[in-house]
């Protein structure tokens, strides 16, 4: 088997600093963790406080504290800072080799997709974001890693694309026709995703928009581990 | 313009863990930095102590701090804790966009290759590993970002590939063998000099390699970051 991971992360128009951190990170006991975070508002403010939020979390990650505990402390560290007025939303996908699952955590209004073949779920049970008080719990949901599986994660940008206009974006359903094809790899499926919110957008997104795909696949090669970092210096990384 | 970079990694032949340790991180003033740290031996020890030189140093770096201060604390931090008896090499590649550069930082024996269209330049000036004495001093390289950019570092894991049987790779050979093709992207570079130096190796490579590469490119499309991260679960990515 081969994980996959795939990301595309795009700025507000005309803002160089997206609100939106993500960060991969080596877990001590084997496989990765994604951490995404989205703080409030966009701009300068807003990626100090998702930065934040994400070293947070990945420091905890490090030492081997468990994801849901890595997620409580990073809100109670931000309520306690902000006392509620700042808040931040948290996914965080995790690779754990110890258990051979993929554990989600979610403290996002925004879904997560789980698709397997044609089969595909939507997370939408109600998640509150960090920082919004004392006592934030996050969604935990474990999955064994076995091939066809896909996740879905994204930040609100995707949600809020084509409100403007009156025309928003149904994800599940784009989803759905880019999975009927020939077996999409994960970074066509983020591209994808983000390009169809850009256009709704009219090319000038509303919002940071962060998508992150994970996929599962069958395909045995060499053992070889692969990263790739695409970094337009235009719009900027920050 | 667009930087992209590219890793590919794998373990010493029947190790589960990989003494290298890869992590890349936003900077908080903009731009992106990869650490690769390589510590002494393999298995589990060399694991811990390649993985506390790069959470040190990414650590410092998301505070603000300068690489090369960054690469002395760490060195200073190892030393303290291991009296000199355990090391570590460390190659900081930075894109600074506060500066315009490319800041490399070594404390590592092996090279790093720098290439500008037909010419090849090697670094290869005599740096000394983390841990060693109290008085480690990283070799500090700034580079302007500029298309046709490109830096090749990695893991003694690549220069030792074929010594066993007396065939020792020639990594600047390889590398101009390869810029002569078609403009190669840095995966398809870093694919190719891994690769080699398995074959070299048997297919049972005698050490952990990890290899590195950045590339410059005058693309200019849409402003999408993207990121791959491609995990074999068979190897493992610890």
């Amino acid at each position: 088997m081969e994980v996959q991971i795939a990301v595309a992360k795009v700025n507000k128009y005309a803002v160089s600093e997206s609100g939106d951190t993500l960060e991969v990170i080596e877990r001590p006991n084997g496989g990765l963790s994604v951490v995404l975070a989205d703080g409030q508002s966009s701009g300068r403010g807003a990626k100090a406080i998702s930065q934040m939020v994400v070293r947070k979390v990945i420091g905890l990650l490090a030492e081997g504290v468990r994801d849901g505990a890595a997620a409580r402390a990073a809100s109670d560290a931000l309520f306690t800072d902000k006392q509620g007025k700042v808040i931040s939303t948290l996914n965080i996908a995790s690779l754990d080799l110890s258990s051979g699952t993929i554990v989600l955590t979610r403290n996002n209004p925004a879904p997560v997709f789980i698709c397997r073949g044609e089969q595909i779920d939507c997370l939408e049970e109600e998640s509150i974001p960090l920082g919004t008080s004392r006592n934030v719990r996050p969604l935990i949901t474990e999955l064994p890693i076995e091939p066809g599986l896909i996740i879905v994660i994204y930040t609100d940008g995707l949600v809020h694309a084509g409100q403007r206009r009156g025309q928003p974006m149904d994800v599940g359903a784009t989803l759905s026709a880019l999975l009927e094809e020939q077996d999409p790899t994960p970074q066509e499926l983020a591209d994808t995703l983000l390009s169809e919110a850009v256009s709704l957008d009219e090319n000038r997104p509303a919002d940071d928009i962060s998508v992150l795909v994970v996929k599962v696949t069958a395909w045995t090669g060499d053992n070889v581990r692969r990263m790739s970092v695409r970094l337009p210096l235009e719009g900027g990384w920050r």
